[in-house]
């Protein structure tokens, strides 16, 4: 399947056109005329009821009259007229459908059935269809606005290098508005409408192939078949193209992705945050920073180390504010020679430190602002520049652009404008967006912004194992059930059978000193003891529990010790346990669930009581290599004990590392109905002494009652 | 001190004019142009080097020559004749001075020194001083534009009810721009400078006593005097004026507040955060939400219940996510007679839960969109209404802003716009706003201004000791040392001679019965008795520990147990510990602390290891009442714990809070050089049994080395 002949068709059938003239036109009508006010100049057919001339096309009424296969057909009939209409457009040759017609699955079974018989008709054929229930697309660059939005029936944003897909076609409207606003430049947008045979991870994949497209803007309200965007993921990867999103339903608290604990902590986007962590992806928490971070990614390179030059100590402030809570970037001094060069134009008193508050001065000398900024730029402190708040009365604005203009080209440093002001200097910002120069009005945005890339090179530079090699396992979830957990029993003996070893321990009934013997020699030494008795909760304040017992002689010793406490205090005996001496330090939880959208997961976090009252923990998708493991453990708080906290020692790190990789690797090996895995607590000993799965549940997909 | 005649003034001398053409004015000369350029007509005398005529006014060479006292006197003469010149003006009976001159604290020690002579010098007359090193302010409601910013020379924000104070010139002159682009009125924008006598606090109390302000916004960079401030919240909340706050310094990790862990704990922000939290005032995250959110706390009244209207389901679902992650208000569904009295207009398939998505159809009659809003409006489920994302075309966007206007007369419900537009609707938004519509281009301002109002409402049905009573005890803390922990028996004896217990113990050496028996009775039964041997650690495994000894017979059947286990150790007995019994479930941390800026706080969290590792901490600021310490419990994720998490029992809450109280009542009496106060851990027993301080540190402010 080729999205070519869709996005950017040489001759286009529109069936459903409505005739009448009327203040605004909606459906196919309102595509021809969209097509037509945009430039579009090559051919169209009009398909309507009767025949007519609309706008100087003669129309026709039927596709078959056509002489020669259309690359695209746009359908705007009656929703139970679009399954003739397509299949006769697929007999005639068509590969390419854009279906606008609402009625199908959004509006409920019985358009749901519809919709079912209607995409298995295009796959058969191994053809391409957006909708239905589309708003369409615009191709800015090929002046395709095969779009029926009524927003676009005055004007269009302007060709660009960021390419935008939707699940929404009214907030596609609205970010088109966003883009003409900030000046951003657009290569496509595309709403996806109800994604029946093609979907989000075609058009990423599409928008990935095009020259035009340098950067993937995406909203996406759900995902139905992650394993193809996380194909089209890697691909964009690959090709250089940074991928930005907003992720609708960021606070649905009801949904439950995994089963037991391991599901209430992992939150309803805990796989949606692992899965842009780990596909290297910019998530942005608000929709209005989509487009303008999408347009920085794309163009700017990396910032690690920041300069902010400003006229203001307050804005320099919130905006250095900003970027050091979002840990991005560093904001080292300015070198001494850099503030040597700006002293001829800025007061003895002012601070040097980064930000550097230069206020009016350099002003008073038309060449004063350059001055101070080519000293900046050429700082090798600096990788890259914020300009902020500089003087909004136009010649002032004019010298300021002039500078950073000259200054980019110069060094070649993203040099950006963060300016709360776009009132008089308005024409200055457009100039300066028309050449590249990032401009925000807003700081957030900005250090969004910058945030993004540093997110970006970091993929480049360590992409993880998920995006090196892809998804191993299973693809999704059975969702025909709930989650039932196993016994304890049941639940060890899947884990045993997997190769996952539990503290060694041994029963032995009565007071036997040569079964005990023999039995503390196959769970091994040291060895803990653990008097059994009737009735008896606190073992430790009578004398009958003994940690550690090297060798056979401390094990007789301190059994006699328990015997003469047993009369002393008149037990009733039931026998002994021997168990290996596991003494954690730590109490963790280690997860696996199956999250609907992005397949398997892993949850570590705080174990034992604290694991829902700290709600300590990290989620990542499988697979996962060590050193991401290792990165895993260290981003919970708990680490802090695991890594010796306040003069305690260090744990084993490495045992429990080793443990979480085992426990990621059963992942494929569970089987079909698998629906979760929750140990907890692991006990995590001093370093050398290991980590010990304490408790264990493992989950199936059972039947729903 | 009067603040009127300098903010309102009948009579302006300006002291410091250039007779100079220039291109841009600066100094008085600026500030001259400014006053009659934007209408002030009162009278204005300018005091110059030599005697010239500028637009009009003839100049005088020195304030002697005026035949009157002017209501305020303008400073822009050189630093080292600010002094001489205020002095000379105070001679004449002025009271009220604006000193525009830099070079004072902002350039070093010898400017500081200047300043502090100055200070000094208008304190004396009880006068009132801006500055010095102030751009000025502009009183918009009465035409006085005494500020030298060149923001102003095109034009100004338009009059209105938020009052603005800026500790950075500069930043107020974007916040103007923003306030003008936004259609904010102002009713003043005041720039403090460097507020060598006149400071923040006295300007929010002459806005508190500003009939023309309804709230007040403030950008803050430090705050000197706490208790001035303090008590001019007080007023503004008594007033019914909000605060809206801005607090540069986000991000300051360096800062310490307090000693130990506790002001480790605290972080930079703790004690403004909880100022903010008890004030009732408004903290803004993002300066550019400031003004927004302070104009809609001004004329907004509390949403508790809202209803989405929008167009696009996916934008509408974005507002939705952000207003759930706030939890500042709920999204209740619209009533069925509501949903019934909208389907006229909207399609059967469309959702009606909250946000309600009409779409298109409403559009296509000309009052479609007023039957649904007016639905909407009518439906008690609601006390605000969202209209989110409305078309765009102007024609429609007439038709939403006549319904919205409508509907808000008729049912005094807030009803906000939340547009990402404002390119082809940009007559309408200028007509809602006008008509004191709140209007809003960006999601996360709208939940922000939400969000403010209901922190506002919650203040005033619910106000904190600290607004009923005002502070208590210090003032503010010496600064001039270190903090130096006292022993641990200094520390105990500090707390025990004001009243606090501690778990009660006594040491019998030997193993003595009679002595036994004494000291337990003195101790309290139930007592917990532990045998003390050489070298021994584990004192449980050895059976040297008995908790909860009911009477003296169970104390002596234990003692006989214990001596036997010294025998058949071996082991070298010292003598017994005798404690009162105190089983800790639960540990948590209680600090007292002195922040430079606020005063007194209090610090509890989650105690033991778990203090540093999970941060889980609530600071407040003194004084405290039960409802207010017992929430600050609940604020913390420890509290699960203390009320029972994953079936434990429920501990002793009511002990905890006792102690709490008599910690946070130690603070006005711990005497001047008290610099901060430890109790880590506090362990809390189940319901019941108490709350016990298991070790304290007192810490005294020594002298820095």
């Amino acid at each position: 399947m080729s999205l070519a002949k869709l996005i950017d068709p040489d001759t286009i059938a529109i069936v459903g056109v409505s005739t009448r003239k009327a203040a605004f036109q909606v459906g196919g009508r309102a595509i021809f005329d969209h097509l037509r006010l945009h430039g579009y100049d090559r051919r169209i057919d009009l398909v309507t009821r009767e025949k007519a001339v609309i706008d100087g096309v003669e129309t026709i009424t039927s596709l078959s009259e056509l002489s020669h296969v259309p690359d695209c057909v746009v359908v705007s009939v009656p929703a139970d007229d679009v399954y003739a209409t397509v299949e006769e457009a697929l007999g005639l040759g068509v590969r390419a459908f854009m279906v606008i017609t609402g009625g199908f699955s959004e509006s409920g079974e019985e358009g749901a059935t519809k919709q079912a018989r209607l995409a298995a008709l295009v796959r058969r054929h191994g053809a391409a269809m957006l909708g239905p229930n589309t708003t369409g697309f615009v191709n800015l660059g090929r002046r395709v606005a095969m779009s029926s939005t009524s927003r676009i029936t005055a004007s269009l944003p302007r060709p660009g290098v960021v390419g935008l897909v939707v699940q929404s076609g009214a907030l596609g409207s609205a970010l088109m508005e966003e883009a003409e606003r900030a000046g951003i430049g657009l290569s496509h947008v595309i709403s996806t409408g109800n994604e029946a045979a093609t979907g989000v991870a075609d058009f990423v994949q599409f928008l990935t192939d095009d020259p035009a497209t340098r950067a993937i803007a995406l909203y996406v309200e759900g995902i139905r078949e992650s394993s193809r965007l996380l194909a089209a993921a890697r691909s964009a990867h690959a090709a250089g193209k940074p991928v930005v999103l907003y992720k609708a339903g960021r606070s649905e608290a009801g949904r439950r992705t995994a089963a037991g604990h391991t599901g209430a902590l992992m939150g309803a986007r805990g796989a949606y945050e692992a899965a842009v962590r780990q596909l290297g992806w910019v998530d942005v928490a608000a929709i209005e920073d989509l487009l303008p971070v999408a347009q920085y990614v794309a163009t700017a390179g990396v910032t690690r180390s920041l300069g902010i030059l400003t006229v203001s100590g307050g804005y320099g402030g919130c905006v250095a504010d900003a970027l050091e809570s979002s840990g991005a970037v560093t904001l080292p001094s300015p070198a001494e020679a850099t503030v040597a060069r700006m002293r001829s134009d800025i007061p003895a008193f002012l601070s040097t430190r980064n930000p550097v508050d230069i206020a009016g001065t350099p002003f008073r000398r038309p060449e004063g602002f350059a001055t101070c900024l080519d000293a900046f730029a050429d700082d090798p402190a600096f990788d890259g520049i914020a300009v902020a708040n500089t003087p909004i009365i136009p010649p002032w604005a004019e010298a300021v652009a002039d500078a950073m203009l000259a200054a980019g080209r110069r060094t070649g440093k993203p040099i950006s404008l963060v300016s709360p002001s776009d009132i008089f200097n308005g024409a200055q910002l457009g100039r300066l967006r028309q050449e590249g120069v990032p401009v925000f009005t807003r700081i957030d945005t900005f250090v969004a912004a910058v945030a993004g890339a540093a997110t970006v090179d970091a993929a480049r530079r360590a992409p993880s194992r998920l995006l090196r090699e892809g998804r191993t396992g299973s693809e999704a979830p059975r969702l025909d059930g709930a989650p039932i957990p196993l016994s304890e029993a049941a639940s060890k003996k899947v884990l045993k059978d997997r190769g996952l070893a539990f503290p060694r321990e041994a029963f032995v009934p009565g007071a036997d000193p040569a079964a005990l013997l023999l039995a503390a020699r196959e769970v091994g030494y040291p060895v803990t003891l653990k008097g059994m008795a009737a009735g008896v909760v606190h073992k430790s304040e009578l004398g009958l529990v003994a940690v550690a017992l090297p060798d056979a002689a401390a094990l007789q010793a301190r059994l006699a010790t328990m015997l003469q406490s047993v009369e002393t205090h008149a037990l009733t005996l039931e026998g002994f346990l021997l168990a290996e001496t596991v003494r954690p330090q730590a109490e963790v939880i280690l997860g696996l669930g199956l999250d609907p959208e992005f397949g398997p997961t892993l949850t570590f976090g705080a174990g034992g009581i604290y694991t829902e009252i700290m709600r300590d923990v990290a989620v990542r998708l499988l697979p996962l290599d060590r050193e991401e493991v290792a990165a895993m453990i260290r981003s919970c708080r708990i680490s802090a004990l695991l890594e010796g906290a306040r003069g305690l020692p260090a744990l084993d790190m490495e045992a429990l590392i080793d443990l979480t990789i085992a426990v990621a690797d059963l992942a494929p090996g569970l089987g079909e109905d698998f629906a979760g895995l929750e140990l907890n607590p692991v006990g995590v000993g001093r370093a050398g002494e290991g980590a010990w799965i304490l408790d264990a549940t493992v989950f199936r997909m059972g039947a729903l009652s």
